[in-house]
């Protein structure tokens, strides 16, 4: 694993989820920090959410403070002044600013924090930062998922090694009473606010937002980086130079990969499925059509039952609102064409055998509406009966 | 059960389901008739559906055959030449014009329909016009239904006793590969073609336009009303008379009563669940909230295991870009109240006794936005093991 210079992990168990499971994690740069952020666009937000949606605007910080077991969420104005109380704690104990502390919250919503077991354990935890590694700030932030997300990657800009690492965790996408999507990046890079948003947005938009497990929107979703220069590469100022591209390439990789690791956590999911719509009549319709396709509820059951039914994606497809002519629409499963210009080509039994064969399944539809570059891809996971325990199940 | 002056019914065994069952049925006005119609919005359409489009232009007709097993979707050119031979080779056997002749199918996608036993099957079905009644034909249109769905009306208009039956099959809203949502209202009312249009689109508009099961949108929905005119009273024919205003409130109630019946007999589904929304800050608001909740799989599932978790309704309502304010929000499961102004009122365990108790729920959310008469009713249904199970493994 590849950590970036100059920062420090902590875990400790505060008793807010089940005993003898760390539930608060520390993210500290030994320097100062640029950073940037992408929330959730829920309209309910966790109360962590609207104090890291203020501090943002500064564009700096050193620590992250996170807790599992409980999303502090729909708490009233306690939660908010719950999440202040919790990041002016961890400054206390590492004699930073309060506004350079983030915090962020996964778990049950509408509870209060347990504040007497919170605020203990955050002093436990500040003061002993770097006695953990990422891997385990990793297993701290879990809730519902069953292994932990972690992507590196190391690459040269201006004559010097950078350094990127990430953790994040999902698990439903989203259960909003015991799951979330969180991601926190580190990087030692050199590298202005501008630049770092902007790779920060663009990277975001093709991993994070091309996946659904159910196609439900967490209250908390929350993706922070965290930049410390410490790399000592010559400031990254602008968007066009080559540490910038590396640099992008780098979080892209690291994003993806850590998408697709969410995805593959799905609650209940057996398979990973990618989705790829090309041809379409516009950019919106591609995005439209796989996410049709993606959170249709046929199509995953389907999937998992090991069924090419290429009827129901037909179906998600017609009642997406995007443009299509039945007449024109190529489906693919793998490279082997089930469907040509809108009729079925008789491949059941091929098909099946390869769903049968694989847990990861591309399927890739041509609309033949415009050209073959104009696509868009998904990932998402299949629909079984254990995501329907989990959810059924959890809080009773 | 009442059944209108004039309509005759067959069903027959014609081998495209499984062998023993009646998958072929058949609804005969012995008058002239005038009709109405109302189909998917999918653009993905299926042959019959097509060929119902184009007659109903009409708003006359005097016979429709269904049949189960296959819903002649996708199946190319070939498959609209199908639907004319069905209604031609009806027409025939009936002696009436061919044009009065409408075709419903519903079950499997993408396989061309057995011409060569559903033709002797039409001609059998034709010629024996009368011989069976109203809920043999229900039962004739089921696919994964477990129950024939049937309401009907009397009411008064001009003095005269006017009868109102109507069929349905639903099951999954919808499985695009074995199921559809198929329904046929036939009254002796004498009525304008534009007053029973008008009734109808009001009525669909009401009743199954406000029902879920899973989301999706049938290839083949379809609903048909047939109103003869051998009740005898006054002819309708505007929107202003009593006898329109009796016509139109029974046929909201049975479409209303047939709407009810397919969610609850979504498939898997145990519980049927009611979601009212009201205070919205627009009518558009208010719809589109409702159908949020309803859609949501973590609401469904949490129904589903009796846990009243009001968070996931917090957060459908928040992702679904309706106005909402957090610190207004009320929530109600049956009476009670269980989030007050957004914040939760620890009502879990009564609740969860509420849903173990009762197998129809009602779930009131109210916004607080608006004035409480702006508000919408859906139905849905809850999302168990046993939907995924029916989808999974239904065509291997």
């Amino acid at each position: 694993m590849i950590i970036p210079r100059g920062f420090l992990f902590a875990t400790e168990e505060a008793a807010i989820k089940k005993p003898g499971r760390d539930d608060l994690a520390l993210i500290y740069s030994t320097a100062d920090a640029v950073m940037a952020g992408a929330f959730t666009t829920n309209k309910i937000k966790g109360a962590p959410v609207k104090l890291c949606l203020r501090r943002i605007r500064s564009g700096e910080g050193r620590a992250i403070v996170i807790n599992s077991g409980n999303a502090n969420v729909c708490t009233g104005p306690g939660g908010l002044k719950d999440a202040a109380r919790m990041a002016r704690e961890a400054a206390r104990e590492l004699s930073i600013g309060e506004r350079l502390v983030y915090v962020c919250s996964t778990g049950v919503i509408g509870t209060p924090l347990p504040m007497e077991r919170v605020m203990p354990g955050l002093k436990r935890l500040a003061a002993k930062a770097g006695s953990a590694g990422l891997e385990e700030a990793a297993r701290a932030i879990m809730t519902t998922d069953t292994f932990p997300k972690i992507a590196s990657k190391r690459f040269r800009a201006g004559g010097k090694e950078v350094r990127l690492a990430a953790i994040a965790k999902g698990a439903g996408m989203i259960r909003p009473d015991m799951a979330t999507m969180l991601c926190f990046v580190i990087t030692d890079m050199a590298i202005g606010r501008r630049p770092l948003a902007a790779a920060l947005k663009n990277a975001v938009e093709g991993s994070f937002n091309r996946i659904s497990v159910d196609g439900e929107t967490s209250t908390s979703d929350t993706v922070l980086i965290m930049a410390n220069g410490l790399a000592g590469n010559p400031l990254v100022t602008g968007t066009k130079s080559a540490g910038f591209v590396a640099f992008k390439e780098a979080l892209d990789a690291v994003t993806s990969s850590l998408a697709r690791m969410i995805v593959k956590d799905g609650e209940g999911a057996t398979k990973l499925v990618e989705i790829e719509l090309i041809g379409a009549a516009s950019a919106g319709d591609a995005l439209k059509g796989a996410f049709a396709i993606a959170h249709s509820p046929l199509v995953k059951t389907a999937i998992y039952g090991n069924d090419a039914n290429w009827g129901r994606i037909m179906s998600a497809l017609g009642a997406s609102g995007i443009r299509i002519k039945e007449q024109k629409v190529d489906i693919f499963l793998e490279r082997l064409k089930i469907v040509a210009k809108g009729t079925p080509l008789g491949k059941d039994k091929e098909a099946e055998e390869i769903l049968k064969k694989n847990s990861e399944i591309k399927i890739t539809v041509n609309l033949n509406l415009g050209p073959a570059s104009r696509k868009e891809k998904v990932l998402t996971c299949d629909l079984t009966e254990e995501y329907v325990k989990i959810n059924a199940r959890y809080r009773t």
